[in-house]
């Protein structure tokens, strides 16, 4: 009873799982208590370090039954999206590290192919495990092997398209696949469209009332229709049927819905499903977004991604902001600019309070267009309302606009339709790791003819840039802005629109010119104040525009200084790249200029703080006076700022 | 009956329609006649340009239908792909034109928003006029207008997610869209999956002959029906049905299946959905590639695209070919790496024939995937592969290779898995104008951390890349060549992997180093001739690789000449992008080199023969010289080669 006595384990048979394969020698029957217990490590764990919740807590039972059920690692268990993995990195070896979640140099917040034997395929984007598990089914048939292929998937995940071609094609090819529609009526906000309430009139009435009697009663029967093999036991999986007409018409056998919380519910059916050798199979697993912890359940958002928190009371720790975030001003900025002209609609990909565009759907409900997870249609979408005369802005994060490459140059680029794309997530965005981080978009759209391309330096520069935005109707524009809050700046009431293609200097110096597109703007004007001290008088500009580029501008820095800097927080082949070309054909990079473009380097980068990732990526302030005395041909030990390192 | 006499029209009735309103001035009776004439007519100006015929061929009856009942253009027609828009350009004021199709100067040979205000939308790409339609719908309704939005999209196109993606949306948001389903059971090959089944059983049996009958004996009814009013017109859409269920659930007014080719079914049944003010309706129609012209429906791809052909015979005049096709060795070599290495698979998104994956089909058909048009789906379903072990070769054309680009980042680089992509149509293409050519791959690929990205210069050279890119099993790699003929190279018997990495030198020079990526090489070194000639000692490489870029020969070639070229068939961004880069931060840059990136120009590039389109972008031999004598300050009229022109 005091503080040195060894507490009795409030997990004890979590502590004799270090992987699925101990699992296997609990009964049935201990699976419940497990299952609580797991639970109760995974609360625990996430109230440290922050991350996704609720969908983990939705899915604890059907982690434990899948690992019970299937010989993971042989058998594939392919978890889509990959936010709902903790449980599952508890059960397989990873616990002693689940506490590191998210944090440099720790787990990852989804499943990750280098991280363990039990994560066969990596997710972080939404829709890809059923694509991914028919590769590993046609992969097992074409080497003879036999293992089980599971692949899980939600429900808001088959809003996109990408979910759906992959039932046309696996449901065509009669393969042995297994999918689990977790079906727990949330994606992030609820989801969107058809399908999903689809979904709704069959999990509805009596229908999923009555079959979980139905199964309940099948269970005892069940070890008789195994024995008499798998025509039998397909029989069973089709009686199990209560609808599912679609998945049916799309060729899969679709058992459901079940009760995805209860084991004597999932542990015949997925031991049915197992055994039955035959596929595509579908099993329309009910659950609850947040299950089991009380706050979670009661809140909106059901606990989706939390902030460090108080398991009592659940409270999360609010950070105190210093600014607002970068989303909340393009929310603000863009229902200012809508209310003076009625013409502007916002669209979002199934991401309305990651976007900001549910402030400005409060404002504007009948102009604001949640797709789903559906990027490419969200920019047709958008390309047809801006070929009606409308002002489309969708606003989609830079990772998932990939999604839509196709459709911003095929629909928008090459019919020069003036959609606006507002890109939040840009840059490295910390705890989601590289699967998140907003790299390539300044590459992907510089490239396209008549695009324009800006990136803001702090908010009221986005502000300023969805006025500009607003305003540009000739063509299609994207302004892009970092995950967090802004700097601080004072805010203007109203945003005014840019001259298109032109930046600012922001201190005028003679050796040094710092080139900066985006927030790197703040590092370098703080390189620029350790290099005035060190003796290098220095320039910095702001060039506001990837595309088109200040050339004026541009020219005068190369001209008159003797090393031009670029920074951005990008890829190659973005704003360093449309520099360069100038540069090269104008002939400025033959009297000796010295140019360094900074850019993110060539490797995919694991979570961790975003100051650690621009520091170790040399795009910080001390990145960039280190790379101005390297060109200089200082020794850069002298330099103050490398002392300090 | 001499040459002098005026012959009597052989299209009396379509040489009255300037434009839709001259058509709905016809009696119902007098469209089966008009249809007749356009058929002809688009026979017979495809014979002169070549181009797409059969799916043209298959809408003259809808194309006549849909302009009759519907009043375009303040009614919104949207055809998907667009390549079955010839008719529908002959009836929209471009008859006149219509001889010069896919020519350079010419109508394109797609619907194209700049060339007609009866093509709201442009297409090309597969799978965007729902989408597209819905954007329409909705900012009619947000304007308070009443007209109506007709999308076209054809049975094969449903295989892809983003049709899928519309169809959850219009379906959930209850918008007064009007979907024609032109199912003619083909895309360009047969169409793929589970959807396709889905409608070939809709359509088989007496379901379909009763319903013709159904149509029939309800034409007469009509007027009543309309008469009273909405929601009797409801009803009768309704009552239409014959199946459809899959829509239904997709929340859509199923109508069907119907003739599409009886304008006595085709003109109640659209003036029925037009009158209903009900939405979304998707009118089922079957339809016949090819239909009307003996050649084509005899042929196995309905004529989908030609050559100039002889009307009578259908023969299609085929040019001489000097060597082989790209493709056709692309195909080939995979076949000789496959019989070595019984892990290589191929995947093609519904183009088996236009990436020579048809070959490898003949002698692999176990290991060949068709998976539709589902690029996002083949891709991920490649990684799925590649994670298991196997080597799966993912042939795309570049241009459709952008609908896969977050797999491409998030399934496949993040994850470092080896998928080969084999990417066809690389740089301009031609007859198909801008919104096939291969433009952005280099960028979009270059910028991906882990990625090998080559380009072949020659036959040969592919040949040997797809032999690397066998080999290479550390990460992903891809390789790009063009449309159309090889330079005619002896063929190696086998591949022989190349080193990862590594260019080659052509010719050995003092002054000017031309460095070419992909098949630019043969103007390079025509071009240093023409220089040599001029007393310009001039050294050609190739860098085969765009990614990772051989620094060791770039450096020489930056240390050891005054001038510096990079060539290469694709956008600002790619492999120009990976040098400037590299001589920057080698500060290779300061010495006075005068280094000239040449890219494809900063626009969309309309089509016309490849090899105008690589002189007007100064790629060919010529612009390449006249870059060199501008850098060399010299005066470019003193050129030979500029003589010439």
């Amino acid at each position: 009873m005091t503080d040195a006595t060894e507490p009795t384990s409030r997990t004890p048979l979590l502590d004799q799982v270090r992987d699925p394969s101990d699992l296997r020698h609990f009964a049935d029957h201990d699976l419940r208590q497990l299952a609580d217990e797991l639970r109760q490590e995974t609360i625990d764990a996430v109230s440290v370090t922050g991350g996704h919740l609720g969908a983990g807590l939705g899915v604890v039972e059907l982690t434990v039954a899948l690992h019970y059920v299937f010989d993971t690692p042989r058998d594939k268990v392919i978890w889509d999206v990959g936010h709902q993995c903790y449980p599952h990195k508890i059960l397989t070896g990873r616990r002693d590290r689940i506490r590191t979640l998210r944090q440099g140099g720790g787990l990852s917040g989804f499943t990750k192919r280098s991280e363990s034997e039990f994560d066969p395929f990596g997710a972080a984007h939404s829709s890809t495990s059923i694509s991914a598990g028919l590769g590993f089914a046609v992969a097992r048939d074409l080497a003879g092997e036999k293992h089980n292929v599971v692949s899980v998937i939600g429900d808001g995940a088959m809003s996109a398209g990408m979910a759906y071609e992959a039932m046309n094609n696996a449901g065509a090819m009669d393969e042995r696949l297994i999918v689990i529609l977790n079906d727990n009526d949330m994606s992030i906000a609820p989801p969107v469209g058809a399908m999903s309430a689809y979904l709704a009139r069959l999990t509805s009435g009596d229908a999923y009332v009555s079959m979980r009697e139905a199964v309940k009663g099948l269970v005892s029967h069940l070890p008789r229709f195994v024995e008499r093999g798998a025509a039998r036991a397909e029989e069973f999986a089709r009686g199990l049927a209560m609808g599912g007409t679609l998945f049916e018409e799309m060729g899969f056998y679709y058992v459901g819905p079940i009760d995805g919380h209860n084991l004597q519910h999932l542990l015949p059916v997925l031991r049915n499903v197992r055994d039955a050798k035959r596929g595509p199979i579908l099993v329309h697993a009910i659950t609850q977004k947040g299950k089991g912890y009380a706050p979670a359940e009661g809140s909106s958002d059901k606990y989706h991604g939390v902030s460090k928190f108080d398991v009592v009371t659940g409270k999360q720790a609010k950070a105190v902001s210093n600014a607002p975030s970068y989303t909340k001003v393009f929310g603000q900025s863009l229902i200012n600019e809508a209310r003076k002209d009625d013409r502007i609609v916002a669209i979002t990909a199934a991401m309305p309070s990651g976007t900001g565009i549910d402030l400005f759907e409060e404002v504007f409900p009948s102009r604001t267009f949640d797709v789903g997870i559906a990027e490419q249609h969200g920019v047709t979408f958008a390309a047809g309302l801006a070929a009606a005369g409308m002002k489309p802005f969708a606003a989609i994060y830079s990772t998932f606009l990939q999604r839509a490459y196709d459709q911003i140059v095929h629909d928008v680029a090459i019919q020069e339709l003036p959609v606006r794309f507002a890109i939040d997530r840009a840059g490295y965005v910390g705890a989601d790791g590289s699967t998140h981080a907003g790299s390539f978009d300044v590459a992907y759209l510089s490239c396209l003819p008549g695009f324009t391309v800006m990136a803001a330096a702090d908010e009221a520069e986005l502000r300023h840039m969805v006025a500009t935005a607003a305003a540009h109707d000739s063509g299609p524009i994207a302004f892009r802005y970092p995950r967090g809050e802004g700097v601080g700046v004072e805010m203007p009431e109203a945003g005014v629109p840019l001259a298109i293609g032109k930046g600012r200097v922001l201190r005028e110096g003679t050796t040094v010119a710092i080139l900066s597109l985006g927030t790197r703007l703040s590092s370098a004007l703080k390189a620029a104040e350790e290099l005035e001290a060190q003796g290098v008088s220095t320039t910095v500009a702001d060039a506001r525009f990837a595309k088109p580029i200040d050339t004026d501008l541009i020219g005068r820095l190369a001209r008159e200084h003797q090393i031009l800097i670029t920074v951005e927080e990008g890829s190659v082949g973005g704003f360093s790249s449309q520099v360069l070309h100038y540069l090269a054909g104008a002939g400025l990079l033959e009297n000796g200029l010295r140019v360094r473009p900074l850019v993110m380097p060539d490797v995919f980068v694991d979570q961790d703080k975003p100051e650690q990732m621009y520091a170790a990526a040399g795009l910080d302030a001390q990145g960039i006076v280190r790379t101005v005395f390297e060109a200089l041909g200082r020794d850069q030990v002298t330099v103050a700022s490398a002392r300090r390192a």
